[in-house]
């Protein structure tokens, strides 16, 4: 069984990659830029090859599903790059590829706003793909960088599962059905992503929990089981969003970046402007032990359980992250 | 047999990539940087993914040694990507393991002028290697970034030698002794590059031949053939510096950059500034074979043809493009 988070974005530190090995959490996608240039991007990837030179007991670099694998055999948590914003291509679609190289393997098509490429889930208007998104699409296709649509708008996201030849990812988010927040994701949405062979991870961010921080367990695996119920259980994993240790800044940054000199609050207010408390359940990759066990108690079995807790997000990585090899150039 | 040329920097075209398979061209180390900025050489590994794409067929990304022999079997040649200057890792050497994961396999420390790191060959002083020279060599025998020193100065190029942890080269020059031109090698120079187990790549282009344009492939290989018995035969291969069907306005963009607004002749002159031509038995990637006759006519037994054309590149590629596994920030 593997053990797999879909999103974190932590304030990073031996502590946080040791608690990964406690927690025995084989692989974590971290994000790595909400609003950066490319420039800015690249000295992120530089910040985690000093990371995985000084923890290389702890963690390493992951680019194939089968580096999860070396990660095991060697008792290290693998770490898979990710961008919720396409900001690092800026307007260029030849850095799809050069930041696959470098190890990107998701790619938000937009965060909140309007981006080149698609429309983010607070905007009032949703026209769907542009013109850019369209060819964005089709290059992250050809190299294998996974399209993420956790932050856009319903008809973006649903437009992009459509055009993808290759299945896409919601990686952190819940049913709107179950906790009706802005970033949850109504049912046409999740029936797009999984009907065209994607997935969605489950997301223990208080926002997204129905009463946030005093979420039960018990309700959250309850939701899982519907949800797995209603769209098959081949379809989800988890997508924490554990943003452990983070100043409140670091909020700020995600929500307003640099394209307002006011202030966006996001989903929180001006009168909790801040990191929501985690529930008292899920605090850090030690607990992923606790969903474990609850995800059995509501009934499911174990192979079900494996396959939530990390099994089937191993099998979209390893048909996700490879170049298709065809000729990509005929359009 | 292999067949390799360790340096070109040609008008890349269809044709030129046709005429490497006719030549029966494996590998070719191509420069990709002279002056650019980190963002130029990223937008230069763009231009070549292009190509890739489109002359899928004829060319191939050589990363590994091994990837040579995945270009024989399918009848491609290989692409060595190398820099002839630093500065696309500007002052930043964590864009050394950058630079290297986007592909880059070789860099010189220094193009005639002084750089960050080293001293070039048409400076009147060379103080030898700079403090942030000595963090680079490390960090670039780290990643498997080679170190070329082929237009640094004297100085610098056998502190680079001795202070390399791993073997290093000058992908293309020939012995001063021979044709006693600035960028030709000095014997003490070629010493300790082969004593520390470096390689030499002998070249082509004419201001670095004896008689120029009108040397011929006799001399040519008589000059490989005595340079072979001073230093062994081991640490010798081609690194011909074709610049094949490139306009004038290119070589003085190699010569220039943007470091002066004046003007810079290098080898040439200001009533000859442009490109020399090629010797006859010597101007496109169809002619390796002559160059592989010639071997054999000096005297040379098959094996030792075999080394000279490629085989030699190929151990030297094998043992010096992979990351060392050791932990290497303890410093």
């Amino acid at each position: 069984m593997y053990r797999i988070d879909c999103l974190q974005f932590a304030n990073w530190s031996e502590q946080i990659f040791t608690e990964m090995r406690e927690g025995a959490v084989d692989a974590v996608h971290v994000t790595i830029a909400y609003h950066e240039t490319f420039r800015e991007t690249v000295a992120e990837f530089s910040r985690w090859n000093r990371w995985f030179q000084e923890y290389e007991h702890l963690i390493m670099p992951c680019s194939t599903a089968a580096d999860i694998d070396r990660a095991r055999e060697s008792g290290r948590t693998a770490i898979i790059f990710g961008f919720q914003n396409p900001s690092p291509i800026e307007a260029d679609i030849d850095l799809v590829e050069i930041l696959h190289t470098l190890g990107a393997r998701f790619m938000q098509l937009s965060y909140n706003n309007q981006s080149l490429l698609a429309t983010g889930c607070y905007e009032d208007e949703d026209p769907g793909i542009t013109r850019m998104g369209r060819e964005v699409i089709r290059e992250m296709n050809r190299v294998g960088l996974v399209i993420d649509m956790s932050h856009s708008a319903d008809r973006s996201t649903i437009e992009a599962a459509d055009l993808s030849e290759r299945p896409i990812a919601i990686t952190h988010a819940n049913p709107h059905g179950w906790h009706p927040a802005l970033r949850n994701k109504r049912d046409d949405v999740i029936r797009a992503v999984t009907e065209n062979g994607g997935m969605m991870g489950f997301s223990l961010y208080p926002h997204h929990l129905k009463d946030g921080p005093a979420c039960t367990l018990e309700s959250f695996c309850q939701m899982v089981a519907d949800t797995a119920e209603t769209y098959g259980v081949a379809h989800f994993g988890i997508g924490s969003d554990l943003c452990q240790n983070q100043p409140d800044s670091i909020v700020t940054w995600m929500r307003v970046g640099r394209w307002t000199k006011g202030i966006d609050y996001g989903e929180g207010s001006a009168s909790a402007p801040g990191f929501p408390p985690q529930p008292s359940w899920f605090s850090n990759n030690r607990d992923f032990g606790r969903i474990e066990t609850g995800l059995g108690n509501v009934g499911f079995d174990r192979d079900e359980v494996a396959a939530l807790m990390g099994n089937n997000w191993y099998r979209f990585f390893a048909e996700s992250f490879a170049p298709e090899h065809r000729r990509a150039v005929s359009t």
